[in-house]
């Protein structure tokens, strides 16, 4: 079945392709898909993908385990999904305004979401972050934003992570805590003073390269406290976790609920679309911020966003992604012993992070990952993977005999 | 033909899905595409869309004018654009990395557009514009950007028209001038002193609901020699007008070429991609700022840029669609005479803006456009509308007519 044991060279298509795109694209390729910054031997243009199968450009198969950093959460190329959204095509995608599919979509996220009275769809998982920090300025008339440290909330100078070409004051309204660190959010709350707008919270700690950690219920319930104090927006991140964990979002398992919530990634199973859904109270602020786009009501990916959530709903998708995820990490606890090795899984079994222990620069990470990659296992060293629910328990031990691979070539 | 005659009544599909809507999406609608913003009668919700025409949730059909406020270049459901966008979503949307027709499209990007030495993806006119600035602040290592009063360059707090939620730092360093004004454009490049990164400005002048205005050879060179001389970036907004005017930026046809362009609306034909390009010189900033988005290495619009480009080039699209907009030009100019109106038409003629003359609020035009409407045309009273490949004579002959009707009605 796979054919992955091909060791890319400069004539392979991929290397051909890469040289092409060096002139005419800075760096290769913008952003996280840049495949420089995986190990060697990752393939950066893929050909084709299937459920939770991709084919790189030079015809190696793999079992991918990112889901394209999480937007595919039935598979690639899902029967109800593909449909639907063949048939909105059909109709019609980009007009001068909505299909009826908006007003179907809007209801079934607020039924689905117990925090939301309302809805805005986007289209970048920014689109939404960046619109719930202006809608709660614009509900509070306040300014200053409380933000993790290290937080990822997206890709313009207000938040990126690179600060080239970013301004003193694109960030002079945020103040820093520590998530999971209650003093240090009142730290935080405390130098905003009466200008509090908005605290914003990631749905759990997913900084790349460090082990994940889930929220406290003690440090989300003090969020909560802080904004019902103060009058401040609670705002939940949701856009890389959201509808893996809980359909209603994530903090529901801790019974608390954000005012604000942006949601992108998996909400259409890899159609582009963003949401940001909201309390009533923030509903007339939402009204005078203007936030649009010229795809914006596009009608094929709201189809394809109803269709996802239905079946998300009727598999119980976060269920079954949990179950893959525990089979997946006690099989990788199973064997990393067998090897005699340390290594430290973090996050929720269906975002998973596998890191090694005493690994600095990743290094046994990276080398872990391209002998599992020549085995037919698309890893990620430092980034929380993804689970699917196209992915079978079959194809979860086949993950764990590439994992097993390279666990043994770690151990050498 | 046209049966659009029907005014819609509380009972319409598309009252009744505005009432749906108004309970789950503050306003009904977010954004430039709320029906509430255009005359009563226009319709809010699409069922379908073939070429140019548009099919409202009740089945009125209209000949449409605005081509989705921009995107719709070549006519919906184009053959070749469908079909491409068909064989890459069989193969694969959204993966791990892009597919091989990303450096396709790059290539053809860079082939087509003489200042490009390289491009990058996104999604948004937004996210374009917004990047160029970052790039433009990462490659000079100043602040500064002179925008010129009034214009449009997205829909995010450095930049959106509403002020709700924006704060004061999140324009601090942008400097004004009059579009079109070389003295005001230098008293605010003395503003920005040394701290000057960039120079913005729209391919024209396209504020709404007022006339159009094309640059003036002068301006544009006005601009290009202070960025010359200064070694700040000319960052041309081509988002809205690129590849109507002229394939290779609209200020090929004045030799005038920026350092920077932000692309998106008619760049696939409707599918949601936008673009940068830049030149040599700011490519290593280029790698250094950090923009991305979850979907934008999504190779389906990809591939239905490839082919809406191919048949830009293939029909010369922008000589079509002008010679369209002069048809409808002088059409309404007659007709307007014959009805003893007077009537402002500006702008190019593949993008024309008509207004009335002393019109406060756009009553008349509110009037003409309503009762243009009835007679199955899709007309603006004060946006600039948008010809497309896919309109004929003889649906700019029957947009003519429907605007007689709507010219008789405001003579009365």
């Amino acid at each position: 079945m796979f054919n992955s044991e091909a060791v890319p060279h400069a004539s392979s298509s991929d290397q051909v392709l890469r040289a092409r795109a060096e002139r005419v694209i800075p760096g290769g390729l913008w952003g996280h898909l840049n495949a420089r910054l995986l190990p060697e031997g990752y393939p950066q243009f893929f050909e084709r993908a299937e459920s939770c199968r991709l084919i790189d450009a030079d015809g190696r198969q793999f079992i991918d385990m990112m889901c394209s950093w999480g937007p595919i959460v039935l598979g690639h190329h899902h029967p109800a999904v593909d449909a639907a959204a063949a048939a909105q095509a059909a109709r019609g995608d980009c007009m001068n305004g909505p299909a009826p599919v908006l007003v179907e979509l809007a209801e079934l996220v607020v039924a689905t979401v117990p925090h939301a009275d309302w809805c805005q769809f986007g289209k970048n998982g920014t689109d939404a972050t960046t619109n719930c920090v202006t809608i709660a300025r614009a509900g509070t008339g306040r300014r200053k934003v409380l933000v993790a440290r290290g937080a990822y909330h997206g890709a313009v100078p207000w938040c990126s992570p690179s600060v080239a070409g970013v301004t003193a004051e694109d960030r002079a309204h945020l103040v820093f805590y520590s998530y999971n660190d209650i003093a240090s959010l009142h730290a935080a709350a405390e130098m905003a003073g009466t200008d509090l707008a908005a605290v914003m919270a990631s749905a759990f700690r997913h900084d790349m390269g460090k082990p994940q950690a889930l929220p406290t219920p003690e440090f989300a319930q003090a969020i909560r406290a802080l904004c019902d104090q103060t009058g401040a927006a609670l705002i939940l991140d949701d856009v890389r976790a959201g509808f893996r964990i809980d359909l209603g979002g994530s903090w529901e398992p801790l019974g608390v609920r954000p005012d604000l919530s942006a949601w992108s990634k998996a909400i259409a199973n890899g159609h582009p679309l963003a949401a940001v859904t909201g309390r009533e109270r923030f509903r007339e602020a939402a009204t005078r911020v203007f936030a649009t786009g010229s795809f914006w009501c596009g009608a094929v990916p709201m189809a394809a966003a109803v269709a996802t959530l239905r079946e998300l709903h009727r598999l119980d998708g976060p269920a079954l992604m949990r179950a893959l995820g525990r089979r997946l990490r006690d099989g990788l606890e199973e064997r990393a012993a067998r090897h005699g090795l340390r290594i430290e899984q973090s996050g929720p079994p269906q975002m998973p992070t596998v890191l090694f222990a005493d690994d600095p620069g990743w290094k046994r990470g990276y080398a872990f990952c391209a002998e599992a990659l020549r085995h037919g296992a698309y890893l990620h060293p430092k980034h929380n993977m993804f689970l699917s629910c196209a992915h079978t328990e079959a194809d979860i031990d086949h993950v764990l005999e590439a994992a097993d691979a390279g666990f043994r070539h770690v151990a050498r």
